[in-house]
C-alpha cells in the first residue's frame, strides 16, 4: 500500500505577503525528501514572533521579502515518509520540533544545536512555517507523542521547550525559589515547568492584573503587580519572560548570591545593567535562544501530567482566520491562539 | 530571665553497654558551649546503624568501648544556648543534624564538610548520640522547623538528607527514569525525594512484597520483586538503597549510557563489578557518606508538602523501650521507629 | 578541473583474513559519496586493538568474518570530495576521526556521539580501517591540521583524542595530582596531557623499567615500578591505562576524597572492586568509550606545542610489512609503529 | 621556650588618617586569640583598592572614618599561636588569606564564603590590614609556603587567587582562547593563570604601549591597543581586568556562542550591555567578589613554576615610605609595589 495514496496534490497555506497583508494561497503539497516525513497539521499555536512579523514585515534582520508561511509550534499526523524512514512511521501523532541543524557544525556536534549558524528556522523568512495543511521535517524532528496527549498540547511543546530551557539554565532544581516576570504564555509555561522542576516558590509578575489572576493556576505561589518591589523576594533565580528593561532591572536585585538571571523575552538591544551588583553577588546572567533537546522532556512532563498544556489554549481559528489568531492577544482573557489549518 | 531556669541537672540517656547491653543511664545534663544550643529531645528515629551497634556491637572500625548513646535522628526544643548564642533561640523547634565538622579543612571549606576527616557524628564511638533527654549541638547545625512539620517528620529529616543527597548525586531531574533498589526507610524516602525532583519513573525493587505494597504511597509508579530482571528499564540513575551484591549487580545494567549509579546502602566492602559496562556506557559510579547543605532543602521539601516523612513512622517507643525500638524491624509492616526520650 | 583526475582506479590495502593470517588485497579506491571526502592516506598508528584482532581474530562480541582492513589512526591528503562537499578542500591535510555517528539519535543530539548506538568505527568487524591507500570519510571527521603538524602527528591525533577524554572525564585541571597506571602510547600521551591540563604532580606506573624510563619526557613527574605502594599519594584523579586488575585495585585507594577514578584500559569484564572505599570517599568512577568533540582540542595541543606526538613514534613500516607492524609492540624500546600505506 | 620570647609588645604600623592622610603609628602587638596565629609580616603587595582609600578616603559604602591599617596582599613568618593551634606552626613562612568568614552560614557552609555576609577582609573599613609589623589571622588562613617562593610571591598570592578565580569562572581550560581586557597586574597574572590552565590563545589590550610591552612576558600571545577591533576574535572567554565600560563593550562581541564573560575590574555601578547579543549568543556574564579556596592552586602553581610572581615586582618601599608605595602606580614602568614593614 502506498502511504500517499490519499495525500492530495495541492493545499493551502496562509501566506503573510508583507506588513498587514495575509491571504490563504494555494500550493503543492510537499514532497518528503529523504530521512523527512511529510505530516498533515492538525494544531499551530500563535506565538508573538508571528504576530510581530504580520504587524512590522520584519522582525530585526529578518525581513519578510517573499510570501512567508508563519506558525512554528505545530502538531499533526505524519502521512509519509520520505527515504530512509520508516514506512511504520505513518500515522503517527506528532510534536514538531520546528527546525532543521546541520549536524556537523561545532555547535551541533556538542549538542547546542539551537547555536547552529546553519540553522533553518519555521517561520522565519525565508523558511516557511506550519499555518499550512501539510508541511515537511526531518523524521527524528517530529517527535511521537502518546494518545493521551491532545494535538493542542502537541503544538504547545514548543513553548514548553522555551520554559524548559529557561529553567535548566536558571538552574531550578528541587526547593528552588524562582522569580518570573511576564504572566504571558511563556512566563505561565514557565511557572509550571519550575513547579514540575521542584521549585517551592515561584513568584510571578505582571503589569495585567487579569493575567495575574490565572498564574496560580499554573503553578505559581504568588502573583504580585509590576510596581511592587520585589527586591527582599531573595530567590535563587530570576527567568524574565517580559522583556521588559523595567521588569529585568526591577528583577535582578532579588537574586541571592550565585544565582542566576536568565533572560527569555525579546525587547530592546541593549540595556543598562547594575553591573556592580552581578559583581558584588556573583550572579550569572544569560539569555536563552530557542532550546535544544528538550522534546522528549517535555513529552514526558505534559505525559505524566506534570505541566498541563490544554490550559493555556483560549481561542481557535481555521486557516481563513490567521489575522484574527494573530490579534488575538488583543480579545480579554486570551492566552494562547490556536491555528487549525485542516478546518 | 535565664533560659535555663527550668533544666534539671541530670537527665536519662539510653546507653549501650555492649553487644546486646543496654540500659538507661542517669547523666548530668549537659552545658551548652559557645556557639552551641542545648535541645530537649522529642523525636528520634532509629536507623539500621543504631540496631547493628547494638546486635554487633561495632560497625568495621567503631568499637562500643564505653557506654554510647545511641540515635542520630533527631529533633526538640531550644531550651539553652551557650555564648555567643542569640537568646531568642530558646523555644525553637529544631531539627538536628547530627554533626560536627571542623570548618577548616579543605573539604569543609569547599563545602564538603561530609568528608571532613576530623568529623564528630553522633552515636559513632565515642560520640553520644540523642537516645537522650537532651542534647547539644552547634547552634547552626540546630534547623528551626515550622510549627506546620511534626516531631517525628522533624527528627526524620536526617534519612531525608541521605535521600536527597543520593538524588543529588545520582543527577535525578525532572523527567528522570529512576530505579531504586530497597524498600526499606531509605528506599522509600529516596522515592519520594525523587519524585519531588521532578523523577517521572521511580521504579523500586525489593525481596519482601510487604514493603513492595507500600512503594506507591512513597512515589513509585512501579513496584518489583528483586527476583525480576530490571535489564531492559533503560534508566537514567540507579540508587541502591539495599546493600545487597545481588541487586547492585542487577541494577547496573539497567542504566543507560551516561547513567549514573548510586550506591546509598551498606553491605560488602568489596564487590565484584562489570567494569566493561561501566567503560562501554561510560556510566559513573559513586557512593554517599552522609550528606552536606541539605537540611534546609530537605525542610522545604516537607514544609511544602513534597514529601510525606510522617507516613514513614509505624512505632514509637520511651526511652525504656529502647531495645524494642531497636528490633522493630522485625514487626510485620514495620518502617521507621521513633522513640521519644521524654516519654 | 577535476580534483579526481590523478586517481586510480584500483588500490592495494592490508585485508585480515582471519586470525594470524594477513595479505595485501587489490581493491577499487572507493568513491565519496555525499558529504564524504576520499583520503589518501599519509600515517597510520597502530593501536592495540589492531594488535589484538590480528592474533586473536576478534574483540569480544567483534569477529572477523570477511576481509577486514585494520588500522583507525589516520592522516591523508583529502584528494577527492563527494556532493555538497567544498572541493576547495583537495589539497588539504587532515586528520581522520575514524567513525560516522548517525547524528539523529538521542545520544547524538546531546553532543555524546560516542555513545551512538549506531556508531559505524574504523577497523571494527565489519568495518573496513585505514590501513590502504585510500579511506573515506565523511568531510567534518576530515579534520584539517596546520603545515606545522606532521603527517605522524595528524595520525595520532586519536589516541590524543583518548587522553584528551579521559582527561576530561577525570576533571584533571590546574594543579592537579594525577596518578597513571601503565606507560604505554596510551599512558604516556595522558599523561602529556594532563601536563597540557595544568597538571603539576604526575605519577605514573608500569611493570616495565623500560617504559618508566621515557615516561619523564612526556610529563610525569614521577615514575613507579607498579609493585610499589601508591596508597598514599592521595591523588585527585587516577586514570588506568593498563586494563590491569591489580593496578586498578591498586590505585583506587591512592585517590583523595571526591575524586575520580577513569579507566581507560581495556582488561577483564569484570573486576572485584572495593565498594567501601567508593562510599567512604565518595569516589567517582566511570570508563571511557573512545571520545567526542576532542579532536578541535588535540590539534590545538599539538599546533601549540603542548603536547608532542612524534616523540611516540618508534618505528615505520609500508602495507607489505604490516605484520611486523601489529607485532612492534614486541621491539625493546617500542612505543608506537606507524603504517605509511603509500610505501 | 616561648615561641613569643622575642616579640616585642609595641609596633609600628602605617595608619591612613583620612583621604590624603597617612602616618605611621605606634600600636600594641596583637596577641593571637584561639585558633589564630601571629604573623612578623614580611612583604605586602600594594593593590589599586588601597591607593584608592589613600587618594578618596572611601570605596563606595566603605568609608575610612578611624585609622584604618592598609593592605591586604601579604606574607610573613608565624611567630606566636594562640590556643588550639600547634605550636609547630611558630617559625613557618605564610602567605595570609586576609578575611575572617564567619564558617557558618548559608554561602561558608556550602564552600563560597567569599559570599559570607559577615566576612571581615583586611583594608576594609573597620578592619585593619597588613602595611604593620605585625598582624594576626586564623591559622587556616595562613597558609605555608616552601621554601622557594619567595617572600613577595607569597604575598601576592592574593592577586593570583583573583586571576585563577577568574579563569575559574571563565571556563578557561586546555586549548581555550581568552581575550583578557587591561594588562595592569590582575590583567597580566590573569594572563599567566590562563597559560597555566592551558589556554593556548590569550590577547590582552590596553591603552598602555608600555603594558602591552610586557605582556607576552606573563602569558599573552597577542597584545593589542585597545582601540583595535576585538570583535572577530571569537574567544572562549572575556575577563576585563579593566573595569572600563568602553572596554567591556567591545569585548563581549568577541565572546563566541555559549561562552563567558567575567568581570573583574571595578568600575561603574551601572553599565549599558548589547542583552540581545547576550540572548542571542546565550552567552553567559558574571562578576568575581574575591575568591574563595584558591591558596591551595596559587601555591602549588608558584611552586612548580607555572606562575611567576616574582616578574611582577617592580618597586618595594619601607613602611615610612607608604605613601609613595601607594602611589607607585605613576611611575613608568610600574607593575606591583610591595611593602615591607620591617624595613
Amino acid at each position: 500500500m502506498d502511504a500517499r495514496t490519499t495525500i492530495p496534490e495541492r493545499m493551502r497555506a496562509s501566506e503573510l505577503l508583507a506588513q498587514d497583508s495575509l491571504t490563504v494561497g494555494d500550493r503543492p503539497v510537499p514532497v518528503p525528501a529523504a530521512d523527512e516525513v511529510l505530516i498533515r497539521v492538525a494544531s499551530v499555536g500563535v506565538c508573538g514572533s508571528d504576530t510581530h512579523y504580520f504587524t512590522h514585515g520584519r522582525i530585526g534582520p529578518f525581513v519578510v521579502e517573499q510570501p512567508l508561511v508563519l506558525g512554528h509550534e505545530a502538531s499533526g499526523v505524519i502521512v509519509a515518509v520520505g527515504e530512509g524512514v520508516d514506512a511504520a512511521r505513518v500515522g503517527s501523532r506528532v510534536s514538531i520540533e520546528p527546525q532543521r541543524a546541520c549536524r556537523v557544525c561545532e555547535q551541533c556536534k556538542k549538542g547546542a544545536y539551537n547555536l547552529c549558524p546553519e540553522m533553518q528556522f519555521f517561520a522565519t523568512p525565508p523558511i516557511d512555517g506550519a499555518f499550512a495543511e501539510y508541511v515537511t521535517i526531518q523524521s527524528d524532528y517530529a517527535h511521537d507523542i502518546p494518545d493521551s496527549v491532545s494535538a493542542h498540547a502537541a503544538a504547545l511543546m514548543e513553548p514548553l521547550s522555551v520554559g524548559i530551557w529557561a529553567c535548566q539554565k536558571a538552574g531550578v532544581t528541587a526547593g528552588s525559589r524562582v522569580l518570573i516576570a511576564g504572566a504571558g504564555p511563556i512566563g505561565l509555561v514557565t511557572a509550571q515547568v519550575a513547579r514540575a522542576f521542584g521549585a517551592t516558590e515561584i513568584i510571578i509578575t505582571d503589569i495585567s492584573e487579569e493575567r495575574l489572576a490565572v498564574a496560580a493556576q499554573h503553578g505559581a505561589t504568588r502573583a504580585l503587580h509590576a510596581s511592587e518591589s520585589v527586591e527582599e523576594m531573595t530567590v535563587d533565580a530570576f527567568i524574565d519572560a517580559s522583556g521588559a528593561g523595567p521588569a529585568i532591572r526591577a528583577g535582578i536585585p532579588a537574586v541571592k548570591p550565585a544565582g542566576r538571571i536568565v533572560l527569555v523575552g525579546l525587547g530592546a538591544d541593549e540595556l543598562t545593567l547594575p553591573v556592580n551588583l552581578l559583581q558584588n553577588r556573583e550572579l550569572w546572567l544569560t539569555g536563552v535562544f530557542r532550546y535544544a533537546n528538550t522534546w522528549p522532556l517535555a513529552i514526558e512532563l505534559v505525559a505524566a501530567g506534570r505541566v498541563n498544556l490544554d490550559a493555556l489554549v483560549t481561542h481557535t481559528f481555521g486557516l481563513d482566520d490567521v489575522e484574527n489568531a494573530l490579534m488575538a492577544g488583543r480579545i480579554p482573557g486570551a492566552l494562547k491562539a490556536i491555528v487549525e489549518p485542516w478546518r
